[in-house]
């Protein structure tokens, strides 16, 4: 949808001329697909060796010299007899050519360039001129199971990266190369956050002290912004009957993310996957509503369980038990307009104060098609209110027709992290449906009963994914606020100990997170220790310190400030934590 | 354990007495079981009708005749035949004397009391003369299956209390009249606090966002206690492998109290049922440890899910879902002092914090039998350094020899609420044996590797019960800083209404929980509504207040506090929320 369809035609024609590349060394290569896909393009080879990452250098300045040719990518219409014949020895294009008979094509697509000739669908670009040569890079080598089935023969993939210019494919390498730095999982570990166990299962982190303090401070930003919103927080554990979900509809449409049942004679749980049907189910304990109760904003942090595959597994962002900061507005429809607006605030507040201020909305509409809800007028209205909202709140948004979901439109954050990379974070999604299902109601201001309208909404998405990503866009050096430890106190000799306990208490009682190195290293070490922990400020502790009541302070990016009198440092320090910078 | 033996005699006494009158009525009455139990005692009748509690006002009077005619109990051996004979037209006494006869006994004990003579083996009183007549009271009937087999007859049950004196029979009487009004789940309800569902499941509350206002109050409380005192906190999820249970040892010994297993092809996961399987995992993730960084303190507020019995849930106080303040401590053994200790202050100071000054400590210790792990050294050392703790903290404690956990003694909190209830709170455990058992290790200041003790402790329980506690200790009129909303302002007029959101909005900056009732009622109906959800402070607003910029002040128990400057208020409530009055 984002991708500029030039670009795309450059990639998909750079696999042409790396198969072009591959040809020249292994004249009965085999070809299994080979398309553009985000950043560049791969393509499935089936060779009579196995190569290694070695081969690519060789094989980029070959695929640069046929750019230089200028060949033209001509395209033309082929009668499946002669596509057959042409791939006699390719039993993979004799596959796709069965394919399309199958399909009921009447004809074959086939794309020459120079004395390369495949068939392809397209498109590509006019001629090699429209590439720049200086602007690709071959990257990697991986196995591949023809149709990505294990059951097949597994095939050579070559991966490839292109863009329009140099400087894009320059900043690209650099991102990658940054973001490896960054890596949430090696800093993770390296900071001692936290660790997965194969005795506890896979998905299923487990946060240290470090780890945890670092998620109390995250939820208890959102706990303390949301309440200031006027949101409520509740509780409804983590299991729930079943049946619950086949009323919601959950169960017949997202029975597959969810954990196996737990079956005794009588009665089957569920850990949640979602919190919508049980904060329905409360707000329907809860008596009969009035029109004067609304909107009522349920608000919680709990965790959900998901039973994604093993293989999808990555790190924190892609776990097992995720923790949502999730609410539930129940309002009137008149009300969508202004409680979508307070959703907006609330996510534009907590990403500003982590440093993302590069995002935009996807706004996810209706648009034309058969998989929704029926009733034109209130869509209409929905939408409207979404539009009317983020214009006021001067978001930038784009819409994307058709990809609302089954029960309203939704609006998504995609923010920016430091290295560019685009992240889906925030949500906020319209429900006509779902409180009708659980028959979830109230008493209007004319007596009559109505069905209120629930947004779904969260800001950060889940606890864990959000750690994975800041921890890559702050390069694990959080800010001082967000810092586990936030000071770190070294004494220079065992004579400072007693004076830098006291310094340390001072600190625990004002709530700022000190921690001494009472160690017996040299303060060199110490310092090394404390920097590669990313301390924010590290205080060193002498004879000259403790006679002059001072401490020596060292800032993180910033190094040495010299000696500072202890009322001034905590002056500073609270200053920053407060400020949140 | 705790009952006197004369006050069991007398119970069981009366039990026979109250036959002799049922008997009076009923000439063919079948006798069940009837023993003394905590303040009272029962007897299981078959009768031939239904008796309601009208009949027990004659029941009791006639007893009381009895009492006065200083009956003498008379016990006596007797053969098996004339027992037989005795009761050939009771069948559940003749299936007693059946019991006895199989368990090899060579004669059966008689109780005679007047013209009353009963198979008993008692002990009894020697004469009615030890019973109080005016110290006891018939009070409630139920049905009770003969051997508590359903596939067996119901019987009749008279349960009546008795006490040595009629001022702790009053007490008791005025305990459970008290009681009653202050049920907790009575309250919960009245106050918005929680509720079940049973869409959900049996024992799992959904907490309003009152009832999770109390709840984040109290967690954030211990948390802030565990803080202070060196504990970190860690995050450990909800479901593990269910083989770190078979490592650790609970699934062959707790089996029973888990959710069923979830199941798929090649893995079978289980709700956690408690933290510390999962604890040692992750301080076996984080490396290898050396004894300078013990002990190290894991906290965690996770909810454990327990599969009860549907029919022993009652309210909070029995739940499936409980969130226990748990922590485990990783130590050495000359450490089990000191972190003993340093557990006892934690517990000593939250419940101070709640108003239960009168505990006692119920001390656990190995005593002479088999079950234990085999160590009496370790043993010997960690029951001196508990008692040590105990004393040195000035804590009253009494020895219950033979009542440790397998793995090593334990400490119990028993403390009395305010109507003078004994509930079990707090515990302290040593274990000697998981540790073990998952390879948890450290290095030791000579170099050897050596496995740590730990200390499991709770502080108050569980969440979810010791709400249940709290609310009936203060019947649930919760102290200003535990109050969900601890001031509630009242408009006169909607002339009123901004002044009246203003002094919100102050109270909201302040972190002060206040709510506007701005509903178009009577001063007099908002200040009965107020009453009713035992709001600390109701603060009227109306002209003369706002000409004034004051407030009228309610506090609740003590009524009108007359006009005050709302600094002063402030300052007030301020006050008392930090001091936790």
């Amino acid at each position: 949808m984002e991708k500029s369809t030039k670009i795309e035609k450059i990639r998909h024609s750079l696999s042409h001329l790396m198969s072009m590349a591959v040809q020249e060394l292994y004249p009965q290569v085999g070809l299994g697909v080979g398309p553009s896909i985000e950043n560049g393009f791969y393509q499935d080879y089936d060779l009579p060796e196995v190569i290694t990452p070695e081969i690519l250098p060789a094989l980029e300045k070959r695929v640069k010299e046929i750019i230089k040719e200028n060949i033209k990518f001509e395209q033309r219409d082929v009668d499946f007899d002669e596509a057959y014949k042409f791939y006699k020895r390719d039993p993979y294009k004799t596959e796709f050519i069965d394919d399309l008979k199958t399909a009921g094509e009447k004809k074959v697509s086939f794309y020459k360039s120079g004395w390369f000739d495949n068939l392809c669908a397209g498109p590509h670009v006019g001629s090699t001129k429209e590439i720049n040569p200086d602007a690709f890079k071959l990257i990697s080598i991986a196995g591949a199971y023809w149709r990505g089935d294990e059951k097949n023969k597994m095939l050579t993939r070559i991966y490839g990266v292109a863009f329009e210019t140099e400087k894009e494919l320059e900043h690209y390498l650099w991102q990658q190369e940054e973001a490896k730095k960054r890596d949430h999982r090696r800093l993770g570990k390296e900071l001692g956050l936290f660790y997965f166990s194969d005795d506890v299962g896979p998905g299923l982190p487990l946060f240290t002290p470090k780890g945890e303090m670092l998620r109390h401070l995250m939820e208890s930003f959102v706990r303390e912004t949301q309440t200031r919103y006027g949101f409520q927080h509740v509780w409804t554990g983590h299991l729930v009957k079943e049946d619950l979900y086949k009323k919601s509809g959950h169960y017949d449409n997202y029975k597959e993310a969810m954990f196996p049942p737990m079956l005794d004679e009588n009665v089957s749980f569920r850990l949640k996957p979602m919190n919508c049907p049980s904060h329905m189910t409360l707000y329907n304990e809860m008596g009969k509503h009035s029109y004067r109760e609304l909107p009522m904003r349920f608000a919680e942090f709990a965790t959900l369980y998901r039973y994604e595959k093993t293989g999808e597994l990555s790190g924190l962002t892609r776990v097992r038990a995720l923790t949502q900061d999730d609410c539930h507005t129940f309002c009137s429809e008149e009300q969508i307009e202004s409680e979508f607006s307070l959703d907006l605030k609330v996510i534009q507040e907590v990403l500003t104060a982590y440093k993302f201020t590069d995002y935009k909305v996807r706004l996810s509409l209706k648009g034309k098609g058969g998989k929704y809800v029926e009733d034109d007028k209130k869509w209409a209205e929905a939408e409207a209110a979404l539009r009317a909202s983020l214009k006021k709140n001067k978001i930038d948004y784009y819409e994307a027709e058709g990809e609302a979901a089954f029960y309203g439109p939704k609006a998504d954050f995609m923010a920016k992290d430091i290295l560019g990379r685009e992240w889906q974070l925030s949500t906020i999604q319209v429900d006509f449906i779902q409180p009708g299902r659980l028959n979830c109601s109230y008493v209007a201001e004319d007596g009559s009963e109505k069905t209120p309208v629930l947004l779904h909404r969260a800001v950060t998405g889940t606890t864990e994914r959000f750690m994975g990503v800041i921890i890559e866009h702050y390069a694990g050096a959080f800010p001082v606020w967000l810092s586990p430890v936030q000071v770190k106190i070294l004494n220079i000799t065992d004579r400072n100990l007693k004076y830098s306990e006291k310094i340390n208490e001072e600190f625990k009682k004002l709530g700022i997170r000190a921690e001494l190195d009472d160690a017996n290293e040299t303060i060199g070490k110490k310092i090394r220790n404390a920097e590669i922990e990313k301390t924010p400020y590290i205080l060193v502790v002498g004879d000259k310190e403790e006679k002059t009541g001072s401490i020596a302070v060292r800032e993180r990016g910033k190094g040495d400030l010299g000696a500072m009198e202890l009322s001034k440092f905590i002056e500073k320090i609270q200053k920053e934590i407060e400020s949140k910078i």
